[in-house]
């Protein structure tokens, strides 16, 4: 039994994307917390591996990104939920943090 | 692909506990959301099985319950990482909503 605060990891990179592992070893899921600055975006992407991932917004607002134009507004408490195999990413309007479930972990 | 809204699922019900499946079936995790009516314990339970859950605070605060009398104060931002078989609860000082995360689902 393990307690992690988001509050201690509030960070921002300018004009980047900080990331930090909450869980990182798991057999069960990871999870990621990503600090995205205003306009960056965590680029659209897949794996070819069975699984699902969330990407839960905690704070500001932006978009998720799927295949080909897809653009889906986001804001606090937003949630995409992805197969790993489908494109998916985010673009920051403003400042943005979001957690990240995968399941299984990859 | 889909987008969940935590805010679409903002109900309490007095002196009770208000739960909603946000992700029920997938064969990876299994996403709950549980609104607690301040002075509502979630009563410290687990399960036989191997998996892994997580408790995140979305709103208010309480206390992460474990084992015995096991109690870590819990407020918004803060995520519990347990074991299935691990004793877990949750008693809402205020209201609390929480978002739990079940891998794999059971």
């Amino acid at each position: 039994m393990n307690v992690l605060k988001l509050r201690d990891t509030h960070e921002f990179i300018p004009g980047a994307m900080k990331r930090t592992f909450l869980v990182e070893n798991s057999p069960y899921f990871k999870i990621i917390s990503f600090n995205l600055d205003a306009g960056v975006t965590f680029p659209v992407h897949s794996h070819d591996l069975d699984g699902e991932v969330s990407i839960q917004v905690i704070d500001g607002e932006g978009a998720f990104l799927g295949e080909g134009d897809t653009e889906i507004f986001a804001q606090q408490g937003d949630i995409l939920i992805s197969q790993i195999r489908e494109p998916h990413g985010v673009r920051a309007k403003t400042q943005m943090r979001i957690l990240v479930v995968i399941a299984p972990p990859i």
